[in-house]
């Protein structure tokens, strides 16, 4: 019998790393490092918990369904923030609000894709993208990047057929770290157009870009509509992981077959966490500027950290957003180190293989080290931890 | 170049009628009845608001991922209740909370099908059922009921195929409010296992089922996991659909395929509603019984009404949980007909035709009234209404 829909993929990389954690105990003086999750650990700040709370208690329609495409505020305020970041042209009309930035991206697919249509993804990839497109009959399409984690739009070129639906970025990359140039991302919007395809540009962890200005400049060609789906996510930057908010900005004509999925998968986003958004955007702003001024500290730590664990072999590949990832210095896969690591050295990362295909070897010497939960002094234990691990 | 996922499939028809709204004016002494909406249009009980609204400010889980099955204690609670109302046994793990019951009958059909499988509907079907199949690539195979609008487990045999995979029934029924006989779903479950494909029953509406007692003896078989999979809904019992809290039952096994869709699709339910479902569950019996109450009481306003409606060569076709469905005594379509009531009658309801498939007559006879919303006054002034349209 064909393999059913789910069949097709792997299990949740997540959940998998987490029952590696089962029967380990760390000492009180030792505690497990856990740098495996791309997520906040805290809470909101006192005054957005205040905003959700209030509207529980005093507006009827948070616990009621909601507009199919979100709250109409909230659109509204995104389309004006998104319009402003970019210094381009983003109408109400071309945003949705998605129950999390992952529904976003499996809209944005249902959209483009019919059974055996192709999708490129650089690697290493974003798993939860390749699950999808498993379970969507979509074939991704591996983008091998080079040693600067970078993907290049000409062998991107190469890699079009006349199946190719789409190409997908995700910058500030997960799981590389790596910032995607403008210009870059300017290069592969041009090859999409320039095809027919649909450039789809996954920009969850924006609000810790390390550079001031646009991160890039599509939103300021008039026509960006024909080519380029832009997903966010309220999760990182308001904490709000635990309310499913995430957008996707397209043509107001895609989004009309946008609603269909939506309407189908979960009739509407959740209205409290939408309204949490919103006051966010509305309240947040200089708050948010200090949590991103915090994880480039951080940052500055593992860049402080790194010519130590030169000296032992390790190489770091990509930095950025709430990412580091390293290449180790061992024979054995990173499939077996990361696991090595959750009893040998109170580390839990995942290991590059998750990210990478099975016939793509590079993954083996690689590991992703989500370090926005640490402070320095933490990234410094960290350090000294992966310092010391033996082949 | 083939259609993609959504072009599979129609426009929401909620939205659509919805649009049928635009420009129309409706005089203060005669205001818009909606019944088109299965849904309730009150917020929860204070209490439950009151629970959510301290678990913002308190508990710092509610804002953060979580398990992608849902909360242990709220699967705990559901497996503990069903195993109560059906007399069999059901455990936690068999149990995953899902952003709504539309997800988990989407989460349910991935687990099941490949492209070009194939599920069996009884018609009049629920519409998003019919879209989740389109966009999933599966052949939606109607089974055309009889004037009792009660599907025929003989009829369904006829219509198996090795490419089915499942036979799917929504008691009480949306759209036709019938209540299915007990007898009949063990049929519908002894011809599913014999052909070895599944029985999925969505109960959304179970909590206003009209008779006391286990509404099916299916979790009394110890077996049932093999064929089984139930859905089910907090948002019409505890007025939470604004938060998007549904449920799925099936095996262990199955929920491990379940884990994939949910995790690229929702990565979790959110949290806060979830922990108003369990609130509910915990605190809210006596309100919810208050609530059937309510609506059996409504139900038999509707019965009364009936021989008046009768004289005008109406009929009621079916009737339950929510829903009064009618044949109309007209020679135009319901489809034409619905948009005609919105000014001509004050009232919004559902034409047949969403209902059922393109070739099938039957449902231009008929409209659907989601009642649930109306008081006996209000439905007294409801079928006054219906009463004066003539054809």
């Amino acid at each position: 019998m064909t393999p059913t829909r789910t069949q097709t993929t792997f299990m949740p990389p997540v959940m998998e790393a987490r029952r590696w954690l089962a029967g380990v105990t760390f000492a009180p003086e030792r505690p497990l490092i856990n740098v495996s999750q791309a997520a906040p650990v805290d809470p909101p700040p006192d005054g957005l918990r205040h905003a959700l709370a209030d509207a529980a208690l005093t507006r009827d329609d948070v616990h009621l369904y909601g507009p199919v495409l979100g709250l109409p505020d909230l659109r509204a305020a995104l389309a004006r923030r998104t319009s402003q970041i970019y210094g381009g042209t983003v109408g109400p009309d071309q945003v949705a609000i998605t129950s999390g930035c992952n529904q976003a991206f499996a809209a944005a697919i249902a959209t483009l894709c019919a059974e055996g249509d192709e999708v490129i993804l650089p690697t290493p990839w974003y798993f939860n993208h390749k699950m999808w497109l498993d379970m969507a009959g979509v074939a991704a399409v591996p983008l091998p990047t080079g040693p600067d984690l970078l993907p290049d739009p000409e062998m991107a070129r190469q890699s079009i057929t006349p199946r190719t639906r789409a190409i997908v970025l995700v910058t500030p990359n997960n799981p590389a770290g790596v910032e995607y140039p403008s210009e870059l991302i300017s290069a592969f919007m041009a090859l999409a157009r320039a095809h027919g395809i649909a450039l789809i540009v996954d920009e969850t962890y924006r609000d810790f870009h390390s550079q001031p200005g646009p991160p890039h400049v599509l939103f300021q060609d008039p026509d960006w509509q024909d080519t380029l789906i832009h997903l966010y996510s309220f999760s990182k930057a308001y904490r709000l992981t635990g309310h499913r908010v995430g957008a996707l900005i397209t043509s107001a004509a895609r989004l009309a077959e946008v609603e269909k999925f939506l309407d189908t998968v979960a009739i509407c986003p959740g209205q409290l966490g939408q309204h949490g958004a919103l006051w966010g955007m509305e309240n947040l702003d200089t708050w948010l500027a200090g949590e991103r001024a915090e994880i480039l500290a951080r940052r500055d730590a593992i860049i402080s950290g790194v010519p130590g664990l030169e000296t032992k072999g390790w190489q770091l590949l990509g930095l950025g957003a709430y990412f580091a990832y390293f290449q180790h210095p061992f024979a054995e896969s990173s499939a077996d180190l990361a696991k090595r690591m959750v009893a040998g050295s109170g580390i839990l990362c995942l290991p590059g293989t998750m990210f990478t295909p099975d016939d793509d070897p590079s993954g083996a010497r690689q590991l992703r080290i989500a370090f926005a939960n640490l402070d320095a002094d933490g990234i410094g234990v960290l350090f000294r931890r992966l310092a010391a691990i033996s082949g």
